[in-house]
């Protein structure tokens, strides 16, 4: 029994089917090749390589802030977004969440045997314009490959390294009685906008996702000011899940004011279609801060500055410790515990 | 159209199957349960949350070093080794190999529906394990879940940071003619096993992985004054990869004496039978270090002297360039090209 063939290669050759093949996740002449010829040339424009099996980092100012996140998002492009952009922007906006500067990214492939190497080159021609637009480098990275059917494409996962900008970082244990909180845009875009391409539900036009990157909102505030007490990016379980995380970890109750909160006439016109509620659709370029009562209107100024999040809203506020972890006030006018979410209604989702 | 039914709940709870579903990665409440009941507790035995989204951590001694990894092997348990140890060790040896102490790491699991929760148990267990053997830290992490068919089981991606040991690190380009060349122990043990329990192949014993962590030969090299040229841990490609990248790095030739490498007689049966060369085969707990002549010896008493590494060997030297990168001295005495890895005859082996 041998694996091999007579030439010593025992699968066809990239050049000669345009796919991914298993010897491009071995370590040796073809996984180079898929480097040098299909990543590496588009990352780092001068042709060097692009990352190291392990980086040398110039020391940091800051403290060292770390977040990893796996992109397993279905289909691989959508409107307003792709994989390979989401990778980075969901890691730079955990790690500005956090309160650090990004810097530094390491990139690790996935890829199913007979992917199309021009489905791998696009997306990671998206990956590369994201890091430029965040101004931040990949520097370490992994591709492996996996036989046909054992993975759906090309699952991403990416590591941020930042360096925190305050002393005290921002954090939900440090949320005040009284607190504003605001939303940085339009809710639920991202799931939507998935939901409706896998699906291939037909709106016209096509929802679009949020995904994109938080730099210049956070910039805008620290610019300002505003010391936020907290941040963070509404994905998964949406907004909903980021006021339970909240709620959980201050030990107060956080109201909601649903009439506040906005939305897009697509996005609530697909999520009532479905049965859907907007606050608990994911988002990957929205998010909330809770900053200081007296702080609010200034930080609210300051995000609207931004084309992106000029439609930026206080949507909620801290409370006094009640009977359920967060309340939504609905457009009646009614006050309902808001549940936290725990369905599957977008698996895929990022 | 509605994707919940009327509790709420679209899909079977966990406790009611003994099996991940796909509301464990919506980042909800079976999410938080998921991390809070399976994760947690293995990692961090006081109960207190394993990971953050984003993790601060204490400022660098020295310059920060990141290295990136997914494991994908198949099957998830192999003797001598599993995914959840391959995936700790495999990132704390990239770490170690590029002259840094390793200090904290990202775990990212892809989870497929239906996986039983108890091989999720028995896998995150492996991953404590191994991070107290290396003395290392989970701090951030994520949890994807992608539907049945859409990945084989679980794949996981770690990212290692630690901080660099002295201020230059070893790295092949620094390579000089008539260096030595060591390696840590037999080699080709851990694709040997892997192949050996995927195919069910019926050895008696059956192969054992290599599948480990390097911190003490490190440690022995560094206490007994040895300043390494490089070092690389022999992963997928085997000893025939690292020979080829440290030649294309340094742009000297290498010699490897094939009498003189150190192989098991299970590991040279099985190739021998499969048609397999043990110079291209992985293993992931033994490495190649290339010193200056004059400490070779030094090197390899120090290397010895750790229990799992009495086996270490000098095996090679750094030529003057010649007409190939990687020369090997066959058992015959005659010397040929040593051909850089371009099967795939193990795939899926990390």
């Amino acid at each position: 029994m041998s694996l091999f063939d007579a030439s010593g290669c025992p699968f066809p050759r990239d050049d000669e089917t345009g796919r991914v093949v298993l010897a491009h996740g071995e370590g040796g002449r073809a996984t180079r090749r898929l480097l040098e010829e299909h990543i590496f040339p588009r990352l780092n424009p001068a042709g060097l390589p692009a990352w190291e099996d392990a980086a040398v980092l110039p020391a940091l100012a800051g403290a060292p802030v770390l977040s990893t996140d796996s992109f397993v998002v279905s289909p691989l492009f959508f409107p307003g977004g792709d994989i390979g952009s989401l990778a980075v922007y969901g890691t730079v906006n955990d790690l500005l969440m956090r309160g650090a500067r990004p810097l530094w990214l390491s990139l690790s492939m996935i890829l199913e045997e007979g992917l199309p190497l021009s489905t791998l080159d696009a997306v990671v021609d998206r990956i590369a314009f994201a890091v430029r637009r965040c101004d931040v480098k990949i520097i370490a990275g992994d591709t492996k490959v996996v036989p046909r059917g054992a993975a759906d494409g090309m699952f991403l996962t990416t590591t941020g390294l930042g360096e925190l900008r305050t002393p005290s970082p921002p954090g939900p244990s440090t949320l005040q009685i009284g607190d504003a909180i605001l939303v940085s845009g339009p809710i639920g875009r991202h799931g939507i906008a998935v939901l409706s391409a896998r699906e291939q539900l037909r709106f016209d036009p096509p929802p679009r996702s949020d995904c994109g990157h938080l730099s210049e909102a956070i910039e805008a505030l620290y610019a300002a000011g505003i010391q936020p007490r907290a941040l963070r990016d509404a994905t998964r379980g949406g907004v909903a899940a980021v006021l339970h995380e909240w709620a959980q970890d201050s030990g107060r109750t956080l109201l909601v004011d649903e009439s506040q909160v906005p939305i897009g006439a697509e996005v609530r016109g697909v999520a009532e279609l479905l049965g859907l509620d907007p606050l608990s659709i994911a988002n990957e370029g929205t998010f909330l801060a809770a900053v200081a009562p007296k702080q609010a209107e200034q930080a609210l100024a300051a995000l609207r500055s931004v084309e992106l999040h000029r439609r930026a809203a206080i949507i909620g506020v801290v409370r006094e410790t009640g009977v359920t972890p967060v309340v939504v006030r609905r457009f009646s006018g009614q006050e309902q515990p808001l549940l936290e979410p725990n369905g599957a209604p977008l698996p895929r989702i990022c």
